[in-house]
């Protein structure tokens, strides 16, 4: 305090001093009784406001923690407070995040993290040694033999290598490699970093970043934080989601015009709609990057979620070798996966991988600088992600615990999305395409004038309105369509298939119920 | 490859099959052939090169983990196919990564971040309670008690109360609130993230960012990232690298002429320059910052790191309150902290925090939906920052153990940034400042011109051609003061002082000798 005083006396300190040396609150207190009468102690005009933003950040949306689940927060700390709701609980089925709706992490996966973590467990009798076997692995590939020293920008080499051997047995004997794997925190940071790199120009020759409608919306922030342009190609809802060409080549051509279209997004299987592509389709797309010389995002994050019976998983890596030289040395592509999705559901340790074919060595040079800027991914996400790509074999003895556990946690999706699908489908105003893969229902609602008319009284697009009744009347958090984008007209919702069976049963009654009585309402 | 073959058939294919069918290896053999005599078969040009690459990411330059570190990863390979050095390993004394020289984690945050992991072990008594205790906390306050969920975008409530709890222990009670604190990636992400949303305007009207010179380079490579100005203004190596605000006050004047001067950056202690600022100078500046409407950037991620018997750490959120309600309800900063330094050096886990003042209460809500893109922190890295802020405390169990642990690890680096500075100054042609905090010198070294017109000759900066040089002649990897930035015609290199006692002796006496022959040489 005297040293602020001592200020004061060089002329640097406020105009009007007379409250050094007392309390904070007291000052405070001062502070803003002082306001009323002297302007000139008023607070200032802040530095960062809406007006000096950067605009490109500001014109960011992400509607899976939109407004909606700000509204449920609020919710949760009402209930908190004893104030009656028609329910007891809000029910968070906004997003992806399956330990959050109660699944248990896979046992193993979770041993050898401990174990890395404390490696005086290593120790222990009460871990089995396949365990402690790939805990030392990944601990001897560390600086220090620790998981706190930083990793190379590029990840753990030997992670890399396993993660490029679980790539070479999924595409069936097509090699990877490890100098092509980057390891990532999660999927997200893959994707923005690489349209971070590819993103150029201005006026008509900015670069245009073709992504499906509907879409995740990490897409379009990236898009709108980097200013890059965003073209919608739309997939086709009456034949289940599906991605049709011709629809990939009225959009290109149509941005032209005004942009350079320089990369097309896949999200296969589909989020937030769900459909597993056909490898004709894939073929199509690739052909169709090659035609048009676009770089390929191909996210795959849901690649071991797939429940249709005739549905399979096909890598973009693998379709674009088994098409021939002219394609596999020439298409470039970058391909993501995680840790948070798949059966593991590891969300909060944030792994990921992102792998790269064709990419120009003096780019990858670019990419790895990049990378080096904010030093690495966690550590502990790339242990999760060795694990993720290097689970317990047969002859293991952590073989049949893993295999119980990781069947039954796809059997439960696979029994749920089909559950899902035929209940919505039940309700009279609801259309619910196929859940053939993912995590996710993305239904259609039919809404009544009546109800368009009220949402725009509300200035709220129709479906978050009728979200917002849902989740005020049922405790039932889920995203509007409108965030994920759709055609004009038509209205959707996004729901998570992860709550326990029994609980989705309620939860889809429920939706049930509040639907009828909507269309009852604004009829 | 029937596909393929059905694909060419509806002349989707390549112009010249003829491999189909074959192995990836002949089918790349022949590919590689076939590029000699038929040109159409020969590659495309690539999407995405150097010329078509976004050019701010281009401009990025980084170097901690720069050239000389690739060059440093090289000659390790060499060693390890046994060829021949002067040496036996390569030292990396590049990069302030603790648990990478040999040190130990502290045990009490390692058992907590384990039990966390694999709550199983909550039941054993090989776990002392106060370990547990934190444990079950942070579990209770994760969704599904789980690490493995996402975190609400801001980080998880109860972690963020103990780190307002932390803050204001440190600041002897000025009050800290956890709506002001969001956990982060580390202090980067922090850092980029408020610069992000702090960038905007075009021309004249472009923000300038004022960074030290030198500076942790990445304020320069974010500031690039986000094609925003950087404005240097120059700490005074003459007076231990302090911070004079004449020499704000030249800086901001000048900027003016190009660009709005929006933000100060301060990184104190310093990195690379190891000065601890005195609380009269973070007056000055705090003033200075209030005349300039300038927005407040501390990075003080080494405040757990003062050596100097005269150096008291004060933090610039204490300072400010300290000045009186005109500053404190009126300049605008945001502050840092991380997992990765102090005595934890828990580097991997990408642990961190971000504490803001006077923020706008709209900009509140357009941080938190930017940080919702990327949904979360690792939730691993932020139970370990919970660790940093709330260690056991006298009485608890593991109180004793913690202490010894961490007043070793503070004790080691006082000695060795004691001996750096004292052996550096023995040198000829070195001249090194008191390291009176963070964990690196940053001597100045006289070079003869002979030197640097050999540097010239080969297309180098001169201390780049030197620690070039140094990392041949004896494995030991230093990064050259012209990545940080440093007066036109001085050069220096940033070495860090965490190799163990006895090694850093090697080291220190290993350089000296270098050094001593390089004048020699070029004399």
């Amino acid at each position: 305090m005297q040293r602020a005083a001592a200020l004061v006396r060089r002329g640097c300190g406020p105009r009007t001093p007379g409250s050094w040396g007392r309390s904070q609150s007291s000052v405070a207190a001062e502070a803003s009784a002082v306001l009323k009468v002297r302007p000139e102690r008023s607070r200032r005009e802040r530095i960062l406001t809406l007006e000096s933003m950067n605009p490109q950040v500001k014109a960011v949306e992400y509607a899976v923690r939109g407004p909606i689940v700000l509204k449920a927060g609020e919710i949760e700390l009402e209930l908190q407070r004893g104030i009656k709701k028609p329910f007891t609980e809000v029910i968070r089925a906004n997003i992806g995040d399956a330990q959050a709706m109660g699944q248990q992490p896979i046992t193993f996966l979770r041993q050898v993290m401990a174990l890395c973590t404390y490696p005086n467990l290593l120790d222990s009798p009460s871990f089995p040694e396949d365990a402690k076997k790939r805990a030392r692995r990944i601990l001897q590939a560390c600086g220090g033999n620790s998981l706190g020293s930083y990793s190379a920008s590029q990840g753990v080499n030997c992670i890399r290598e396993d993660v490029a051997a679980y790539i070479t047995r999924r595409d069936g004997g097509v090699p990877a490699d490890p100098d092509n794997i980057y390891l990532t925190t999660g999927a997200s940071d893959g994707i923005s970093t690489i349209l971070k790199i590819l993103v150029s120009g201005g006026g008509k020759s900015r670069t245009g970043v073709m992504i499906p409608i509907p879409q995740y919306p990490l897409y379009s922030a990236v898009i709108s934080e980097l200013d890059a342009i965003q073209v919608n190609y739309y997939l086709d809802e009456e034949n289940c989601w599906s991605l049709n060409v011709n629809e990939l080549r009225r959009a290109v051509q149509e941005a032209k015009d005004h942009c350079d279209p320089k990369v097309l997004c896949i999200i296969n299987p589909g989020n937030p709609t769900g459909q597993v592509q056909s490898r004709k389709c894939i073929e199509d797309v690739i052909h169709f990057a090659w035609e048009e010389k676009l770089f390929l995002l191909a996210d795959e994050v849901y690649q071991d979620n797939v429940y249709s019976p005739d549905c399979r998983f096909h890598s973009f890596k693998k379709v674009l070798y088994e098409m021939g030289p002219e394609y596999s040395s020439n298409v470039e592509l970058a391909s993501f996966h995680s840790t948070s999705k798949g059966y593991m559901g590891e969300c909060g340790y944030r792994g990921g991988y992102m792998e790269v074919v064709n990419l120009h060595p003096e780019i990858k040079g670019q990419l790895v600088k990049l990378l080096s800027v904010r030093l690495c991914p966690p550590v502990s996400g790339q242990a999760a992600m060795d694990i993720v790509v290097n689970p317990p074999v047969p002859g293991e003895e952590s073989f049949e615990q893993f295999s119980r556990e990781k069947e039954s946690v796809l059997g439960n999706l696979a029994k749920k999305a089909k559950l899902t699908e035929d209940l919505f489908n039940q309700v009279p105003g609801i259309h619910c395409n196929p859940l053939q893969g993912a995590m996710y229902a993305f239904p259609r609602i039919f809404l009544p004038a009546k109800a368009v008319e009220a949402a725009q009284a509300h200035q709220m697009a129709p479906d978050m309105f009728y979200c917002m009744k849902l989740l005020e009347e049922t405790g039932i958090c889920v995203v509007p369509g409108s965030g994920f984008g759709q055609r004009e007209g038509t209205y959707h919702f996004r729901m998570t298939i992860l709550p326990p069976v029994e609980k989705l049963k309620t939860v889809l009654q429920k939706v049930k119920d509040f639907h009828i009585n909507f269309l009852e309402k604004y009829a």
